[in-house]
């Protein structure tokens, strides 16, 4: 079996530690592979930056499909383009925000979202409500920190289990989900700090898509993610 | 007052038509233009179509900027990129499906939706949700006829006005709302044929903007629509 | 065009602060006339009062269709009476609670309601509900200052402007809905205190029913807004 | 234990109908009155007829405190006025539809409601919304039949059962509650002539407050539904 | 009438304390008794608890078909079983969860929950969503004391008093209801202390189901809750 | 990586049929044992079967636990005892209604639900509800066959296949989850009949635990899901 995973960002950085995360995850036999579209913005926040990545990003999924890849991990958590994807996929597709929803919500009656700045947490609630999590996802938080500074800022890992500690404490949360591909590598540590369920988005989406493809399920060609119309010209 | 109308697919007869519409629609003194950017698909029938289309339509509204448009209008009826549009934009920004459900909320209390293909409906339907109107609009329908044949097919007016018919009969829709910006020249006669309110999203959109505008109101730039953040290279 | 603001209560004086700040904001050549019923509460502070004055602003709108409008606003953050009165109008009727919400939805992902007594929170929250904004409108809060006391209070602006700050704060609230229409000319100060949308459901209600009209459309007279049934005796 | 019933409209053979069924329902020892305000409309069908009845329903209320009631029970299936009502109540007020709703919830996982016209339908799924049973209640459907020619019309009992039938089959319905204060002598001949529940909201809102009272419980006069407040001249 | 009131934990000292509350609340010639299962866990302080209990409580409710009660109620604020046993049961049978929240709901716009444990809550808000009570029921606390030091734990009165003050602080909470049936001696004083409605499930249960049965009501034989089928072995 | 799955009901050549379809679907290295309880009823029919089959479902996950199983399959449509079990559990605990909505809501944007008998339906809605697919999955259908049948009617599979295309046609489902593991066997016929994914909740559960597990996720012990109380006696 063959994964793609495709970093919708451009930093090369945040590909290999996606990578690495994902690769380490999955069965025995099983491929994962790693990309980045060429030239997309170097983190995503917000609507725009996502805008910016999507054409991209289905650059990738169209070249997956010609190497026969089985299905298909975005991993940026706002899902960047998850549902046009599906138009070029045989195989399944997942987001890594609808990832570690999925994966949560099977841990945990009450969970909360650690993203990394306020102006994407609209964005993010809105996946989590069309989704259907949102009963269940009881907030969505910002630790206000870049994408890229998450690595640079010496004490992002404190600043993020701190906020994880507040959200126990306040939202009642029982497990957390880390809301960006960047906080991948701290899975452990905060685990270990926090006595919850951590919840790493890549990995679970590359496990979830590989049972997926492993109970021979693919994406619904009956209508709306059938193959784009070619058109008239 | 200028308002700027980006049709995002690239069909120029369909700009027109719209232009037409759209300027016969604002008070005295409210100026209108409507463009389309010039390499984007020739119609838009699918979140993979969006997804084509959507950075020509951020490339049309940053000029719209640099020009010092009011406000602008999305004339595509499944909203591409309003929200991104919304980081660039000073002014208020409405899309069709957004303004057409805000128009038929206030005249009906129940309504419905009647768009194009089959394969769309689903992408409607999580506008609808999304923007909260799903209480009232009750039923997104489809004609099942592609966009760029709205005008070819001799018969599209009388197969639209059948399908409203039934809608009325069997959803109890006390209003329909157009579903494609190609439609908007059928609104009087679908209206005398059918005796409920029929909103075309273009004219819904165009007026509604034109009233926010007045209203002095703006894009709020506290958070999520401010200005996409400038990267570290 | 012609439209017809109802201020619910019988106090002139707020009808007048109504009448100033609608007139200001339609385009040249609508006319906006701004009336009370004489014999309604003087303010409306609960569900009680709203029912003692609906059948005043019944009587305003009755008046109102012989004198041909074009449409209605009704001015009161209640929104009394606007289903009852869409079976009396032919052009569209608005409240100002459901017109800044309308408002507010395109301006911000996620706003907040400012009201004046606790005992018209619950009232409200039910109102934005039921039009379905519930998961954009993250709060309603109030002041706890009567209506009429809104100007004699000597520092009710200052208590206005720190609720808002705390909303933002608290709230997260891109955007605020002043949810009384006798917060109407606090809106600039109250927007350069503060630094987000300020939206006076007044301006917003006038300008979009303005825009419904010039769009050509109407209440829906299918049904449930049909002329009401003539009683056998 | 005194219930005041409250029929909204100025029907007087209406009112005796539902006072016969009203105090079939109760307790040994508990009194029932039921009246109707003198001049209100002589069936409510709509909106407007409920504006129209909702001060002379507040009047009888006034009156009812005065002889110290201890519940009322509002007979229309608008619910005209509850939430008015219950500012100036000391012990509970309930409206027909809502007590139906509250019965039939307990009942059945699935039910409907049975109404008279089409144009109360809106105004009944609003209501079941608010109340939130709109999930349990999964259709509200119209015999059109108006009010007052229930008893008129020789053949509105077969038009009810059959739709009934129609509700069963096609709704999956497993309860069905009468949609109307006039339907109140139909039940037993539609229970046996259909097999399930059916709901009278008289018999039901009668006992419901019996319920209320005899368990100890009264309006909340903490903040919503305290006393009107006096206003100032 | 005859009442069955169940309570699942096989506590005898709490079964004596419902047994007391219940009986008082009902209307002369009722006639309730409570009874609990023999060897169910002390106390139901979760799922499995709950699970341990249900079949338990099933017993008591066949045995209660034989002697031909009435109704039911079961004393347990997860409302362990209710659909179950209305697949037994002719008569209505309610949880006091639910008859809880329809209480409440009639007598406030905005309550909250006062329950034992935070390991309940979660379990208790679901049941809330489930029976369309969650905009209405705006918080489930909990006071973090198991459900047998209710008696043992000297200041647990103050406790719950210090937490329905907080909840009508923070939550605007309007009423409250007591999240346990060991709490039901407590209601009069809790109310004279926080001056708002105190709903003890155990009396409106009973109330309620009685209330019911005095209606002419049954549970709905047509589908869901049929008879249990008879296998083939 | 060890995983149990329990088939509630008794019957085990149904059993059997479960342990076929799970252990085919798994990676090499990972071993998957099925196991029944042995005095469940013989189907799961509604709440009453399901009651009566969770203690013997919770005796299977405690000898579970004592073989360190890694993650737990409840092989039966109304996910009977998972949030009890996952009291009991360390890894994840899933059940096959709720690992086949998760598993469609990736595949199509609206599928429907094939289940056994109407008496069934509602409970699955509750489940969909609950789990937070309501908006997804669009319809709950029974072919009305009860579960031993499945294999005796010789023509079942012609009956679901039909009431699949049905679906297609009218809820324009765009996948479709088989509601009951004994319709395991009939996957692929059904695909390829109808040409929309089939999903089968076996499959897709026993994979997705596999990839909780995997991806190092376990059930949170933070407060819900923490083991059951140890009670005073």
């Amino acid at each position: 079996m063959k994964i793609l995973v495709i970093n919708p960002n451009s930093t090369v950085s945040m590909t290999r530690k996606i990578a690495k995360c994902a690769t380490e995850s999955v069965a025995e036999g099983t491929v994962v592979h790693t990309v980045n579209p060429p030239s997309t913005p170097t983190s995503i926040e917000g609507y725009y930056d996502a805008a910016m990545s999507e054409s991209g990003v289905l650059d990738e999924l169209r070249k997956g499909e010609v190497a026969r890849y089985d299905g298909y991990v975005i991993a940026c958590f706002d899902d960047v383009g998850i549902d046009s994807c599906r138009e070029l996929a045989t195989g399944p597709v997942m987001g890594i925000c609808e990832a570690g929803l999925h994966a949560a919500s099977v841990l945990a009656p009450r969970f909360t979202i650690m993203t990394t700045l306020p102006r994407v947490t609209a964005h993010i609630e809105d996946l989590v409500f069309r989704y259907g999590f949102n009963r269940k996802c009881v907030n969505v938080r910002a630790v206000d920190i870049p994408v890229l500074d998450l690595e640079r800022c010496g004490n992002a890992r404190h600043k993020i289990r701190d906020a994880i500690k507040q959200s126990i404490k306040e939202d009642h949360a029982e497990a957390v989900i880390l809301g960006c591909a960047g906080m991948t590598d701290l899975v452990s540590w905060l685990e270990s700090e926090t006595q919850v369920p951590i919840i790493d988005g890549v990995r679970a989406g590359v496990c979830m898509v590989e049972a997926l493809v492993r109970a021979g399920l693919r994406t619904s060609k009956a209508c709306t993610y059938a193959e784009p119309r070619v058109k008239p010209q």
